[in-house]
């Protein structure tokens, strides 16, 4: 998949008004892409593209109805909270009906001891998207990129790699360039969907790790 | 804890004859530490040493049966293969009382698929041992660092960070140092003992990883 072919693309961000939507979002507009961010409530949705526009005026970004952002988006990304993941998923899964989806959710809580991953009865946030959208392409990426580094303008590149998981190739390798178009950034595969639960649940560690260390923590896999 | 008060230490591994066990024991070796290599069978633990000692003469390792490990040294690696770990801590538990213990064990398995991470009753192999070890101080650490490089005589430093979890300050901040020993290495605080499952389970994806790219996978924390 060339650049320029993922250039061609709309991608659309379900949820993507949160941080790590709204991160994703910048980065896919500054890199080319037309962006919808997509969210419950349509002006909310207009007012963070507008947002986001003002602060990379050469982006093409644009706001919508979660709905519209599934329906009209080949490339689909999953960045609701947890908690509204299954309901969501469920609501949409005729109109995502073909697309690539991509779910970037990490099913988490916190207390007074800090961050702990919860249990998913199917496995993971990615295998319950796989559960509910039978006729969608699931891939899990996009656990571990800071959503603060992503919406920080001073930040040019992003020491990190994004673990990509699934069981369909050309899917993974979509998403493995989708995620190269973030400057610094290398798309690794991570293995199959079986094994996404704990990629979703290390970002718990990074998070102790942010703690301990008051920093935005990410991964690279060395030795390749 | 500084360096020199570490290699006072005489560090013990139960299943030190296993491909990560030897591999520890090589690098503690060199790094000045007393090794013990543990298993079931004595003649087999003293066979390993000496094949660490020929490979490496400065290094001052011994083999002994895994209960004798277990009752002489101050810090014990649990380094044997997960179908045999529940059993062989409920065995020491007694021995190991008063001791700190350095889970290393990944609960997985292998089908046509390739790799996969095993459910754990308790959560994960780390918080089992806690759980048969209650008067001892369980710490997890050392599960990316492949036994390959470790082995390696001419791999003089390891491009890979140990996570260290752990409920219990002193004792992390102990591993860490002890994790630093491994030319190359950094050890990072990765968080409570509870969320010792993901990392544990994290080692199927670099399997995976290595499957796809014929490689020796870690990780490095970015961002600190």
């Amino acid at each position: 998949v060339s650049p320029a072919a993922l250039e061609e693309q709309r991608i659309g961000l379900l949820g993507g008004t949160g941080d790590q939507g709204r991160g994703l979002a910048r980065r896919f507009g500054l890199a080319g892409l037309q962006v919808s961010v997509g969210s419950r409530d349509p002006e909310r949705a207009e007012r963070v593209a507008a947002e986001l526009r003002a602060s990379a005026p050469q982006a093409r970004i644009d706001g919508l109805p979660n709905a519209a952002v599934a329906e009209q988006c080949d490339l689909v990304v999953v960045a609701v909270p947890w908690d509204g993941h299954a309901t969501l998923l469920r609501e949409l899964a005729g109109r995502l009906s073909g697309r690539l989806v991509v779910d970037c959710v990490n099913p988490l809580t916190f207390d007074e001891r800090g961050p702990r991953a919860l249990p998913v009865p199917e496995g993971s946030a990615a295998e319950q998207a796989a559960a509910l959208l039978p006729d969608s392409t699931v891939v899990a990426a996009f656990h571990h990129v800071s959503a603060v580094l992503l919406l920080d303008p001073a930040v040019d590149a992003i020491d990190c790699d994004v673990l990509v998981l699934g069981d369909d190739r050309s899917a993974t390798d979509r998403v493995q360039a989708l995620a190269e178009l973030i400057p610094g950034v290398r798309g690794i595969f991570g293995g199959r969907l079986r094994n996404a639960a704990q990629v979703e649940a290390l970002t718990a560690n990074l998070l102790a790790i942010n703690r301990r260390h008051r920093a935005h923590a990410g991964i690279r896999v060395t030795g390749l």
